[in-house]
């Protein structure tokens, strides 16, 4: 039987072995949301960098860049970090580079060892359990958190995901149960339930209260980023 | 206002400033709870040490020794890590050096810079809330979890612990809100809602139920084991 884990912020993913499971890597709000916006649009690949000088460097290579740090846009960049900026019909086949706080190191920090990264959000929820049991590798989710630290908002899309999976996929530790029950919680008002969430009030201050809503519909797009070396394409 | 958090494993600890914080370390099966049950049965000091060697070498001194590794006891030591163990009259006044897995590890981690080191459990839960009502200082939950990664039964503690003092204490992180909401959502039967949990199953193949009914029981004894220098004692 294959098992499905969780773990709820990259800075805890050396104590997982993935050498047999595809890595979901979720960044709610607002990096792998926008990357499977983007995908959905037509978007040709999008690179995930770690860092805003890689990102900067494959600017000077022609490649669409968008950097984000703490929410907001970096300065000297084409894109910022709303779903709704990778809608542009003049994106259409377009190369993107992009770097964010929490959802591009994640990516980073997974692909050194998982056998596949994918890109998760709940806007392609189906199309990433669908996918997954296609396969016959583990899962892991890898929540993006805050700096670090756990966010509520990548701890309901992985315990979205066990719950989707968890008749077919054996639960192998707590971080599992744990988003799994957050999410049974949670699931009928997401957004009342994160209306007191860290990253929510961060973005509310932003005033882009019309982001969250968005990055919070179900099944919006069948699509799946996965990694093909060094960027995201459609599986 | 004084502000609260948790820190769900100690892999995380250096994440959070805890310079102005007390830390209350928890390591609900089974530690913390042995802990809690030794001070309130009369036991006079309980010295936490991270590794066997250090355990041993107090032994060596005269110091009644318990060390534990993967929930069992370490072979030459006196005590195991059953709460039971803890109420033995024969223990009374006596000083103890403890190693756990997870929750003296924990212990050291915090002392480094915490203002003060509290020792919680369900056992003693309503007395480290008004132990902590009475300081001027912000808190800091401290799970010990399971080699690194969360666990539910140490996340529920901190809930509980969230949830008592979160009128008159800001909640500094998603991480407090998702211990406080799992909490809620397990208060009224924590025992069904642990079944499944991975430590649990590991407790329960070494037959030793009666020990996590007994942990799960709220507010039994009224001390508070607070760490001065390297021991454990009464507040």
């Amino acid at each position: 039987m294959k098992s499905i884990d969780v773990c709820l912020t990259p800075e805890l993913l050396h104590l997982h072995n993935i050498e047999n499971s595809i890595v979901v890597v979720t960044d709610i709000f607002r990096a792998t949301s926008c990357m499977v916006t983007g995908m959905a649009h037509g978007i040709g690949s999008i690179t995930p960098v770690a860092s805003v000088e890689e990102c900067f460097a494959l600017q000077q290579q022609g490649y669409v860049a968008a950097a984000e740090r703490n929410a907001q846009k970096v300065a000297g960049f084409d894109l910022d970090n709303s779903p709704f900026s990778y809608m542009d019909e003049g994106l259409v086949g377009a190369h993107i580079a992009m770097t964010t706080t929490n959802g591009t190191l994640s990516i980073a920090k997974a692909k050194a060892s998982a056998v596949k990264v994918l890109v998760g959000a709940f806007l392609n929820l189906g199309a990433v359990t669908n996918y997954l049991q296609s396969q016959q590798y583990d899962v892991l989710v890898l929540c993006a958190g805050w700096k670090g630290k756990v966010n509520l908002e990548d701890t309901l899309f992985a315990g979205a995901l066990v719950e989707a999976l968890h008749d077919e996929y054996m639960i192998a530790e707590d971080g599992a149960l744990l988003a799994m029950r957050t999410y049974q919680q949670a699931k009928d008002d997401m957004l009342s339930y994160l209306a007191t969430s860290s990253h929510v009030r961060r973005l509310q201050r932003l005033g882009i209260h019309k982001d969250i809503q968005y990055c919070l519909q179900r099944d919006l797009y069948d699509v799946v980023p996965v990694l093909r070396g060094s960027a995201l394409v459609c599986a």
